[in-house]
């Protein structure tokens, strides 16, 4: 029984885990796998230490299955496979009174601003459960977070059947929107730069580009998106990496009045070339974590067999190698979607 | 019988008008006046002279009569009191293809990439005329263009009754933008720097604030915002300044999921808050000229005596004036809209 608490910058202290007992409308979960996202990262890195107070358990894309329930709570019983939306909202801002509440104006995100799930034994609101098929492995069922992400971001961006989609940034989450952009009739094209990724996503069957290579007869990847769009542009771009080269991409190769949608989380302003989103009547929309329906679909998805979470996940480890993981997608090392073995 | 040709950086022609008899399908108008736009101020700075051919007759603004009737025009007479929509799409790119003719890949501008109305006669295809009411007075009709503008962004931003307007840039177009919201129901606030400006817009009664200057107790411009809207943030803001401050300033005040509307001209990329659009899911619409349903709009809008004129012409020039206008307009002087009086 073990949990991984974040320390400051680049510090993971493996601690005994003591289970806390759920109050009223809360459920104690066994986990069984929880995902290292990019926001782990941050937290690593130290950049989120305004939102986190030290030291607390880190993690959020946990899975697992129901060991105790606390009074009040029905429909769940002990054993039952489940996974955890991980954000608490308020219920008073004007965007929870408006029904935004995923992007509530005091947004706690469990792994953050509450104890997450890189530990054996977690405590959470039973409102944010939900059930799991039985037959779902739990290692992919670690994946429906960021596949809830995905679904989001694709919901957002108002994708539809046969449209020409552009991922920016190929790795776990752009990974996943190209996969299910494709799952439901989209035409999908990933740039990306990681030699890794790029042949990982070619052996699942994407269409991938690297932007900083030239193509035949030195084309450009916006002339390929022009070429198989009949000069159009892209319908949908999703903005997934995150850093000023992205921001620079994301107008280069939309349609008219086409969408763009901005998945990744930027440190810093970055220059946008906001004439061509005047000219061409573009529309930018920001896509932060999920709401229900998405969490809903995600599960659908991954039950689905439409997530080849057996390529996706690179690595499972042990949580006392939390830290080796987290420095390995620090520098970039050949990895897409870690997992940690909470139980081991 | 005169014409103002543009014949590169800050050179002003102003040369004997020949009238060009309407060829099918085409009409001559007799122009009455023309407002000089920001857009002729960067043709006059030599901005666009990429795309414009010299010497070239500016302006696009105009209003007047029907002079002379091409063979098979139908629906107007000689004397018919009419404005242009002064926009040529070449009805075969994706675009034109997609209903979008106003953004065309191919879009010229009368005025710019054809000869403008800065001139006492003018031929026109005949398709892009709208007849005016005879009652109206025709300094007036020359605000219809802008007002078209207007009425576009507004419409792309999906401003509601009721709802709360930021417009950022107190020039003709944000005058404009803010007297028509108001006019439809919004609550409006303006930012402005210039102090005409300022004392202009708040004799027409609207509510103005310069963003370097402390409100009461030291707030900002963003806490009266958050303030007059329970701490929400503005439901659409209009982004008119086409300059970097600007930029910086149009996420800071916007609800989640609220809409920012691209007005304003970029001559080159500016620092955007990428992570304010993600973590508050902003939207954001380009908004360029109009569509035939925003110039009947704005006729119905000037024909309802709801634009201002009185106050927002601030001068009318003849022809051969132009050039000062247009160096007025570039030294920030104290003008709002300045007509030119084509038959002097």
């Amino acid at each position: 029984m073990k949990a991984a608490y974040y320390g400051g910058s680049r510090q993971i202290h493996i601690r005994e885990c003591v289970p806390v007992a759920p109050a009223a409308g809360q459920v104690r979960v066994r986990v069984s796998h929880c995902g290292i996202c990019g926001t782990d990262l941050h937290v690593y890195l130290g950049d989120l230490d305004h939102r986190i107070r030290l030291p607390e358990v880190i993690g959020h894309e946990g899975s697992g299955t129901i060991a105790e329930l606390g009074p009040g709570v029905e429909g769940f019983s002990v054993g039952d496979p489940v996974v955890v939306m991980p954000i608490i909202s308020c219920g008073q801002c004007p965007a929870c009174k408006a029904g935004n509440y995923h992007v509530c104006h005091q947004l706690k995100v469990i792994g953050i601003e509450a104890p997450g799930a890189m530990q054996s034994s977690w405590t959470v609101p039973a409102n944010l459960l939900f059930p799991l098929p039985r037959t779902m492995d739990l290692q992919q069922a670690a994946l429906i977070e960021p596949v809830a992400v995905a679904c989001h971001d694709i919901r957002m961006g108002e994708l539809q059947k046969g449209e020409y989609a552009l991922v920016l940034g190929g790795g776990p989450i752009g990974a996943l929107i190209a996969i299910v952009a494709k799952h439901k009739g989209a035409r999908v094209l990933v740039t990306e730069i990681n030699p890794f990724r790029i042949a990982m996503l070619r052996r699942l069957g994407l269409e991938v580009v690297d932007p900083r290579q030239p193509g035949p007869n030195g084309t450009t990847w916006v002339d390929r998106v022009m070429e198989e769009t009949g000069g159009a542009g892209a319908d949908v771009v999703f903005e997934v990496t995150g850093v000023a080269a992205g921001a620079e991409m994301m107008t280069k190769a939309a349609k008219v009045r086409g969408r763009i949608v901005i998945v990744g989380v930027f440190a810093k302003p970055a220059p946008v070339d906001i004439y061509k989103i005047f000219a061409r009547e573009l529309r930018l929309f920001g896509a932060r974590v999920y709401q229900r329906e998405d969490f809903a679909e995600a599960i659908e998805i991954v039950a689905s067999g439409a997530i080849p979470g057996h390529e996706l996940i690179t690595n499972v480890m042990p949580l006392d190698q939390l830290r080796h993981g987290l420095d390995q997608m620090a520098t970039g090392g050949d990895v897409m979607k870690i997992l940690i073995d909470c139980q081991s």
